[in-house]
């Protein structure tokens, strides 16, 4: 159908202002927080009802049209990227709380919702959202579930997956999905497991039940320095070693540590190699053994010195530096490139001292600050875009540490999604029987492939042009890897 | 194909003692623990190697033969039962632990391998794996994958596919695919919770990694009573409500606390109407804070007798009577049937009043001894089958109670699977559009439905048949049930 045909029809089924075809009107949709790439949409629908979304969804997969649906689009790996023959439909307007259940301890909330917006509605009755990604103040639950989002306290309250009840989802055909339950787990496949996580490809997101928990009553904070980043490496080990399960377990290293005191002036030891921030929360009594524990724990690995955050103000200033962390980073050089790959934790030390050899020989910089607790590493690669050929050598540095975590039996993604960013590596991770699979289940939700298209899970036919080199068990088949 | 031919076929494949055909060998197969149901196999394979069972797939799937895999045949809803134009393929003789790696604390097995093995064969290592049926001294870990397991601790330690890092699994075509890393998450679609629960429908599981967790240095149990048992489901609800997390927090009543006192004299008291076993681990100065808290917070709901176990050998009789209970009540009533529900935690004492009551309408005795933390409810139903009708009326009491489950925001299974047994329910649970959506993913991985035929998704024309009608949003579209 003909632009302007199309248009003719979109009005029918949405008000005037919920409809943008102005090229102005439609450059905030060009990208998402990986802004490096950028793609003006055909036209950008913004509905305010389920219905809406159901005639829009109905008018495209009758049309042939493509649909790509976006939250706040603070994603970091491209996954709200438009594309330029198809539908932006943004969930923006879908911001009502339905429905705070204190008794039953969750939220029903529009997919528009801000993350941080529900802890704030359920404050009232001492109950919280647990995950917390960087960008919460921002990012809406929509997005959070379509792309598993994670957050500090993931280590031990779990991902989106862990902390979602129940989705309510429109099919490319505009049928309503009502998956899960608000009892413990569910009968037949785990059709809510698969939504969360699944990137915007299987259906758009109309209604989201959230866990809540309890405030903890207590938290404390320790920041631990270390001279060495293999050192702090096996203390975080150490840490998991010993039973313990923190609230949060971050680590950052000196390069980072010293951009971020410089901006935030968070009392951070700048002269350490690596500090490590481990949070205990709970009942008083037990984090007070928890952080005692935990300190015998840091200091007999080798911690020069071990601080406990004195006050509610102190931790806090502790926990804005790591926060702060990326934009301090983006002080210090002209553009940085934030890799998202997880490994197993006993392999950390290992790891990171192969980033820092991998660093030399590309010549950029590359600060280390993340998830140490859940080997979810977030390597800050530094570079200059201005400088001909720097942003493909970062992305092919990426890659390489991504390599790296597959190597170690880890994933190329911890909690940032594949979107458009990591087709490439996820050539690595998988194999064609896999990649055959995920088709063949997208099919099973959207055989037209007009949900999020080009996104997420690479075709076949790319990765064998890519040349990429399936890392099986843990080990690649051809240790060469010059392609990298 | 003939079965003679098809024998043949076979015999090309599998070594002689792999292959059983005569009816006197068939018999040990032809049902699980849901053994009111019985069937015949076709033919029943016992291979030793992933080649083999590879052969027999692609052998099957050559001759459009259905296959139904099975671990020990432990389950409780029917899940392994044969079809008598099928292959049974056991996975018996995959019962090798190929890896501990304290290290990365994991373990990778073979789907055979008994539950209680895994933990056996970790502790020298100080460490154990978490998921504990009550069947776990038999269940094997590939029917665990396949049901979703749950026992009394995954209140705190989670299901099954909490504690799964990743499964190989063999596709109807034989293909293998590797779902799940050894890192946090994994990118694109979750299949590796999908396989958690699937019921055999999607791919024959081949080999498992599981997450072992360290032994806790401490447990202390409480075992409070009550003089009602919505008094009981009330303190279950303030336990959890003051934010504690106890390793297990089980429920028992009146009727299943005699039986069981009767049958292993753990000292339960056998006047009270209900007891609530409270469990706490970990480190031994939290286990003492939260025992003392736990403790209150029984107390003052009422609890007529809040008792801890003096030590350890009155802490395992504890334990012995609940892991009991239901061969206790199988003493005292000719037959019982084992109904598996979940239901949000806040509503437990309303739904055993409705339970009661339900009890009195059919005239059948009802005991409840359940996993109250997870609000997974197991009432079983005592019956005389001798009795024309009895049966029937239990399965219909059954039914109801499952209903009763949807209708407040529950599940019609907990932890016990679909298999045969809840198709019915199953049709109260899901709608249309679900339903047809499970069938496009089995679909995508079975096209020609020759995997486990028959069990986990009613067919619609199935459920437009019973007649049964979907509880939309935990309420039912008519509320007046006379069908069921």
């Amino acid at each position: 159908m003909e632009r302007a045909a199309f248009l003719r029809e979109l009005k029918r089924v949405l008000p005037e202002e919920a409809l943008l075809s102005d090229p102005e009107d439609l450059r905030p949709f060009e990208c998402d927080a990986l802004a490096a790439y950028t793609v003006l949409p055909w036209i950008a629908v913004l509905p305010e009802t389920v219905e809406q979304v159901r005639a829009v969804l109905r008018l495209c997969h009758s049309q042939n049209v493509p649909v790509v649906a976006r939250g706040a689009g603070t994603g970091l790996s491209g996954g709200a990227l438009p594309v330029a023959d198809g539908v932006l439909l943004s969930l923006a307007k879908f911001d009502r709380i339905l429905e705070i259940d204190p008794a039953n301890r969750m939220a029903r909330v529009q997919p528009g919702v801000r993350n941080l917006a529900i802890s704030e509605a359920a404050a009232p009755f001492g109950l919280y959202y647990a995950p917390d990604p960087s960008s919460q103040v921002a990012c809406t639950i929509g997005g959070n579930v379509a792309e598993n989002s994670g957050g500090v306290h993931c280590l031990k309250y779990g991902l989106t997956v862990h902390n979602v009840l129940q989705v309510s989802l429109l099919t490319v055909e505009g049928e309503p999905l009502t998956l899960g339950s608000l009892g413990l787990d569910g009968p037949s496949y785990d059709l809510l497991a698969l939504i969360n996580g699944s990137e915007g490809l299987l259906g758009v997101i109309v209604e989201v039940v959230v866990k809540l928990l309890p405030v903890p009553e207590t938290a404390r904070t320790l920041l631990a320095a270390f001279s060495s980043i293999e050192a702090a490496g096996d203390a975080v080990a150490g840490v998991i070693g010993a039973g313990l399960v923190p609230a949060g377990l971050e680590m950052m290293d000196n390069l980072t540590l010293r951009a971020t005191e410089n901006f935030v002036h968070a009392g951070y030891p700048v002269d350490a190699a690596a500090v490590v921030l481990c949070e205990m929360d709970g009942m008083a009594e037990q984090v007070e053994a928890e952080i005692a524990r935990a300190r015998r724990v840091l200091e007999s690995h080798g911690a020069t010195e071990v601080r406990e955050a004195r006050d509610e103000a102190e931790r806090r200033k502790f926990w804005a530096g790591r926060k702060a962390a990326f934009p301090a980073v983006g002080r210090i050089a002209p553009d940085y490139y934030c890799i998202d790959g997880t490994i197993p934790r006993k392999r950390l030390a290992e790891v990171l001292g192969r980033i820092g050899e991998l660093s030399e020989q590309f010549g950029l910089a590359v600060g280390n600050v993340f998830h140490a607790g859940d080997g979810n590493l977030h390597p800050l690669i530094l570079y200059d875009a201005s400088h001909p050929g720097e942003l493909e050598r970062a992305e092919a540095l990426g890659e390489e540490i991504l390599t790296l975590c597959v190597e170690v039996g880890g994933t190329v993604t911890g909690e940032h999604g594949v979107g458009i960013e990591k087709l490439g590596p996820m050539c690595v991770q998988f194999g064609a029987p896999e990649l055959r699979q995920f088709h063949a289940l997208k099919a099973a939700f959207d055989a037209g492939g007009l949900l999020n298209p080009g996104k997420a899970v690479p075709t076949l036919m790319r990765c064998a042009e890519l040349g990429r080199m399936h890392v099986h068990g843990g080990r690649l088949p051809h240790p060469e890897l010059e392609r990298f």
